[in-house]
């Protein structure tokens, strides 16, 4: 014990603490750290648009730095260091959008506050920031419920709030200010000038195109939903894994795949944003400057509408009800050929999309999958057995209605990619080289139909019509549109 | 013909353009008039928002206008004007959380700004510039990177933004301005002063606060699934409408109600705001400062989930099969109950939230549907027919499923509520009042069991054995926790 009355093993414990301290920081940094590099490495564009950033307030800094241009614009040059802040977005769309609504608004406010301002100055000195105060209130209020329009929100949001701003600051700074005129040239000057900084920057130095986004978040949702369906069948009916029809569970890391379709559930904001701000871009690479964006959004749609029969399907097999072999035995070649054919479908018509080449090499497996849902038809009325219990039967039902609204949903899904191929003049060179890996693929297509309604033995009664279709391998006849675009094409 | 060559047709053609013209017009300004009323009367807050950022205005303009106080700030009151058009939101939190963010952040990048100023200061006139020009990149290229972190962009977004903002322009005027501090000084005061004017304004004049408008919506969504659900046995089952498991699908304007749920879709993201804003809220009604606001969510994605369900079991709906009606109408006593059960369970449970009283009333409605999904079951077991086309059970039998599914959704819906009402501290009070326009309800509640396993005619061999059950209505159970709030009172 020391004076102060601490027990040695206390003091060794005080110290411990003050050591263990500056490590648990360390681990907390270093934690920090990695996720930053975690953030840079899953999109590098974030980083280049953090530069972007520096470098455009570094630029427009020079208002300042420099001797001639300070003398031209004095502390207005701070309006440009604000616009470049507030206005410059990730996307070239979001920003061409905020810079356009700010310098409109400012221009169109701007000279309604002059113009408020001498009409306030008729009242005398005494009338005028009476007058003015109505003015603002009145112009403020309007704009603000304007601003609760849904097309207002969507486009004009930021332009409005910008008018209300400049429209304030004019009528109310007039009051005091002599040089009204001189300030308002001097701010929109330099708004100018900052909005085209960026504008230049954000369209000139590694763009980020909004409309670029949308286009490959749609196909990569579409293909998201074939890895799942494409998946599907060889885990609901593992005995047909290996058979012809290309379902193929093993993918990798199996089941982060199949979670890929979760994604897609909550895309509606994302996808719209999108569209939104790619309607403010230039033309640009292969989209040209009125590409159909608002046609990606149906797209989005019913690939929505897609993931939700999966979350469904999903949800209901974990059901504790025993689903009877037999029956499954007798639904899962058509119902695992639904699903690799949608998933086929769906994969065609995302490489279509990324590639911007004409779809039509999805109709055959579309086409396949009707029919495989006329063949889960046939199997459905040929399959009745004597000693039915239906519990049992329920859950494959189920898993093969699921499955046919999917294969209507991928119809559909299938018809929207063809009329935006033909709105955006998707292009229809069919390069006539084969891909000799992939041999021409055979379909077994079986169709079985009971040969008499009703008798003790169903099975020995049936007449099995199998037809060997060999349908011409959608990889053959469009090849060249099949490859994976090469990482600056895209 | 006249001198200028017109004949009297060309006249009169020009004049009625000339007439029509502001008729079309008026017909414009009446419809977007029309539109602005709608607008106002779907949600009148809207109306009152505009009137509030028109009178905060309008205040802050006092600095202006007022000598003494226009003596004390100069120019700098226009930052008053800018935070409060900036700064004024909708709902109570996102003012809040906004004044808040951009009060701290301006004094942190104030502060830092000043200090880079000195410290560039000590490189010389020559150096100054150089080194002031690398700090504002490097700090607004980390501050630009860390905004992409989910949870930094979730609260503190437009911290980082004012951040950024502030710094570069200290950190730059520092350059030319010599009253560095006082400026400094005079900004934050004047931007506290807008922050103060708005967050009084937004608490105090009819407040709209975000955490109840969370908590209404999710409140409201668990309705509009109670409203499908209670509506469907009787559409897809029309011959038990008037039976007294309470199926009523005349609900006044029906179809509208039907296509309610679709709104549930979406709502992650609303609802995700709507919660972010809430913690920002001080304390309010029966609101208390730790409310479970993150609680909401988990409730909002289990009532997506049921809605997802929904989606698909409509979607099913107009399938092409024609269904067994046979098959369909022994199951439908089963389908109808779960369906029926679970919408006044899930209404039980909206209105519990909506006056924030104990949810157990729900419990015997969940129970209920928990024993019709047991009846379910031993009626598929049971109906087992001879002449079974599996194709014609498919449709009937995935809306069973999908019923079961939507069921244990709806349990676990009453789970998360009651795990909210224990947190929330809902109040447990029973009002031993008996609604007298409610009989007690009769459940006829029926068990099918095959006596023999398979017989030519199962119908003739089956027991059936029906209980009577009464089960205590929770209308009368806990009469005084189901009236409708009034309209002061959430």
């Amino acid at each position: 014990m020391d004076i102060i009355g601490l027990t040695a093993q206390d003091k060794t414990r005080f110290f411990s603490g003050v050591k263990a301290l500056p490590i648990e920081l360390k681990a907390k940094i270093t934690s920090i750290a990695k996720s930053f590099k975690k953030l840079g490495e899953d999109d590098p564009r974030r980083l280049t648009h953090s530069f972007k950033v520096g470098l455009a307030l570094s630029l427009v800094s020079l208002l300042y730095y420099a001797k001639p241009l300070y003398d031209g614009f004095g502390v207005a040059g701070m309006w440009a260091v604000l616009t470049v802040v507030v206005v410059f977005e990730f996307t070239v769309g979001g920003t061409v959008s905020k810079c356009l609504n700010r310098g409109f608004a400012t221009f169109l406010a701007g000279g309604l506050g002059i113009g408020a301002d001498y009409f306030a100055s008729l009242f005398g000195k005494k009338g005028e920031p009476i007058v003015l105060g109505i003015l603002v209130f009145l112009l403020a209020a309007a704009a603000t419920f304007s601003r609760f329009f849904p097309r207002m929100k969507a486009r004009y949001d930021y332009g409005l709030l910008i008018f209300i701003l400049t429209f304030s600051m004019v009528a109310v700074s007039g009051y005091r200010v002599d040089e009204l005129v001189l300030l308002a040239h001097r701010r929109l000057c330099t708004i100018i000038l900052g909005g085209a900084t960026c504008m230049l920057i954000s369209i000139f130095i590694c763009p980020v195109w909004a409309g670029e986004d949308l286009h490959k978040a749609v196909a990569s949702n579409l293909e998201k939903l074939a890895t799942y369906l494409e998946g599907f069948g060889g885990v609901y009916f593992p005995s047909c894994k290996d058979e012809g029809t290309g379902v193929n569970s093993k993918d990798g890391n199996g089941n982060s795949l199949f979670q890929g379709y979760k994604s897609i559930l909550n895309s509606k904001n994302i996808e719209e944003s999108l569209a939104n701000f790619a309607r403010w871009e230039p033309g640009h690479g292969r989209f040209r400057l009125r590409h159909p964006w608002k046609h990606y959004l149906e797209i989005g749609a019913l690939a929505r509408q897609c993931a939700y029969n999966i979350e469904f399907i999903n949800a209901c097999s974990d059901s504790d009800i025993q689903a009877s072999e037999e029956f499954k035995s007798k639904i899962e070649g058509p119902c695992s050929r639904i699903s690799a054919e949608c998933g086929k479908a769906l994969k065609a018509l995302a490489t279509s999309m990324k590639t911007m080449t004409d779809p039509s090499s999805a109709k055959p497996n579309v086409e396949n999958s009707k029919a495989a849902m006329k063949d889960l038809k046939f199997a459905l009325k040929a399959a009745s057995t004597e000693n039915a219990d239906f519990l049992a039967i329920v859950p494959a039902a189920t898993v093969g209605s699921v499955l046919v609204e999917i294969a209507k949903c991928v119809e559909k899904i299938s018809e929207a990619v063809h009329e935006l191929s033909e709105r955006a003049h998707f292009s229809r060179t069919v390069e006539p080289t084969v891909s000799p890996e992939k041999p021409p693929q055979l379909l077994h297509r079986g169709v079985i139909r009971p040969a008499s309604d009703v008798t003790n033995d169903v099975h020995k009664n049936v007449v099995i019509t199998i037809h060997e279709i060999s349908t011409v391998s959608p990889e053959n006849e469009t090849s060249g549109q099949h490859q994976v675009p090469k990482p600056g094409q895209v």
